[in-house]
């Protein structure tokens, strides 16, 4: 099968969005007056960012999942993506469950695929995301004043608990492992929280490196410092990695980690896509309405400050050492 | 060296025609009012679409340019890129050097790096390119009318000229070898010459998989066909890879190459990036004018028939067997 034949079958759907889509040299855009055009790329790369032999309908979803993000960290709503693809092989059958995830996803978000490449080499996939904000509306990193809270959405740490036991660190109980590995390979781009924070978050970034590596691009952006509290944060993964049927909180202490390793995912493991976001104490409940509207859960876990840097405490607001380096491509 | 020192290192500039630059979770771009975003991707993969070892800042300036070639073929103009680099390693050298051919050839456009990704990973570069044309006046595939002259822009055919003499299927001489790697290595998108022919061509198409191949695409997507006369399209590598100093054609006898393979390279090569275009005959001049407005030679290689199909002739209008398939990258 030759490649206009590839496109053809597995990614060619009429263009409904823009105002041409796939099938011609660009696909053309137009947002609406007054909207601005947000613009994200990522990569994915085999055995960096995802196993060789991973589902491919759920890589499909993946891929597209950590663009969305980045459209929801700065309170875009998805328009359009173009997906440029180098495969070793034609596989059909893979290729088929890849659209199938990948468009599933775009579907429910209104995204329409409007143009790509695709060629052979190693796999490799690469989204560039549109989505539209009004002028002067975007969430950016660089918005935090001091005083500030720093929230986050959902439970991160999971995606990493997850990475960690399939790289045999660490085994957990089945349902923990299903529970983090559903994180890890098909992550929920926090769209809706991020539409609904717009004019009410001061600063916003999603969490793919870790949370607090990517704090700190807040923090330096906006020429603040933060202190974080060690111990809710420790909390939320326990919660939503293994939900009791009475809802109550998961016992940390039964996994087999050790708080370090457990607050070592929280801080640092990345991979999650939840928001990180800063917003005036005044507007707590606004927060709590934004989380609520996008059905996400929302946990304050810190302060903005002037001085410079990222402090941590635990409960009873006695310094902990920050030995959580953030996740670094090239580290 | 981390991923964010390398960004800020090699590709951080002060944003000016985006709103948001390089760092923030999304670029924010704004096009202007009544204007449409034209959008493309492509792909390179190390020893599919360049050697190993090629030189890093022929290797910047060709990624962007097979890219831009893309907007020329929509009569847009460049306006913006993002940069995804799967990095086998970091190597400074290497680095400074892709990123001086990559933003010479930006700045040449006025072209801004507005954001992407750097990943470990087999070496791969994927840019996404926007450029800004007005609402109706992009040049697409499907306007092409029976009656329309076909017509090529520069001298296709030398990219893979150069490409089988470095692969050694034949020997080139030096002058030769140096013009023709030159159109390989560091091709010239016609950014100009498809802003100029707005308005004036019915279709457009750049040539990156071969002269016939992409025409096919034009033909397909406009419901027509065509005929090609081989004679002068095989002239044009001639006249162009050796350029005397009295200006005249080159003997292309004297190349080590039989009329079959030379013409294989014109019509088949791929790589070059010029564009395939149509037009009335009644505005001849008006293509000529566009040429000569973008300093860019353009030729008349045949003409566009009601009767589907791709038919080639010699100067005597007798039928020549087309065996010259496309490069298709899975073929």
């Amino acid at each position: 099968m030759g490649e206009f034949d590839l496109i053809a079958r597995y990614f060619t759907r009429p263009a409904r969005r823009a105002a041409l889509g796939v099938g011609d040299d660009c696909a053309l855009l137009a947002p609406a007056p007054g909207m601005q055009l947000a613009v994200s790329s990522d990569m994915l790369v085999e055995g960096r960012h995802f196993f060789a032999g991973t589902d491919p309908e759920a890589l499909g979803h993946k891929a597209l999942a950590v663009n969305l993000s980045d459209l929801a960290a700065c309170g875009a709503r998805p328009l359009a993506f173009t997906l440029a693809l180098a495969l070793p092989k034609v596989d059909e059958p893979w290729l088929a469950a890849f659209a199938r995830g990948l468009l599933a996803l775009a579907d429910a978000h209104g995204c329409e695929l409007v143009g790509g490449d695709t060629t052979a080499g190693p796999l490799n996939l690469c989204i560039t995301v549109f989505g539209e904000v009004a002028q002067g509306d975007a969430l950016k990193r660089s918005g935090a004043r001091a005083g500030d809270d720093v929230w986050v959405s959902g439970a991160p740490g999971q995606a990493r608990l997850a990475l960690d036991a399939l790289r045999s660190a660490w085994r957990l109980p089945e349902a923990v492992l299903a529970t983090a590995r559903a994180r890890l390979e098909r992550p929920t781009p926090r769209v809706a929280l991020g539409l609904a924070l717009r004019g009410v978050a001061t600063s916003c970034i999603d969490v793919s490196d870790g949370l607090l590596g990517d704090l700190a691009h807040v923090l330096d952006a906006s020429g603040v410092g933060a202190t974080i509290e060690v111990t809710p944060t420790t909390a939320l993964i326990a919660a939503s990695a293994c939900p009791t049927s009475a809802g109550a909180l998961f016992d940390a202490e039964t996994l087999p980690l050790t708080s370090t390793q457990l607050q070592g995912c929280v801080l640092a493991g990345g991979d999650d896509y939840e928001l990180v976001f800063t917003a005036p104490p005044a507007r707590r409940a606004l927060v709590r309405a934004a989380g609520a509207a996008s059905a996400t859960r929302v946990t304050r876990i810190g302060r903005i400050e002037a001085q410079p840097g990222l402090r941590l405490t635990n409960a009873e607001g006695q310094p902990v050492p920050n030995d959580f380096a953030g996740f670094d491509h090239f580290a």
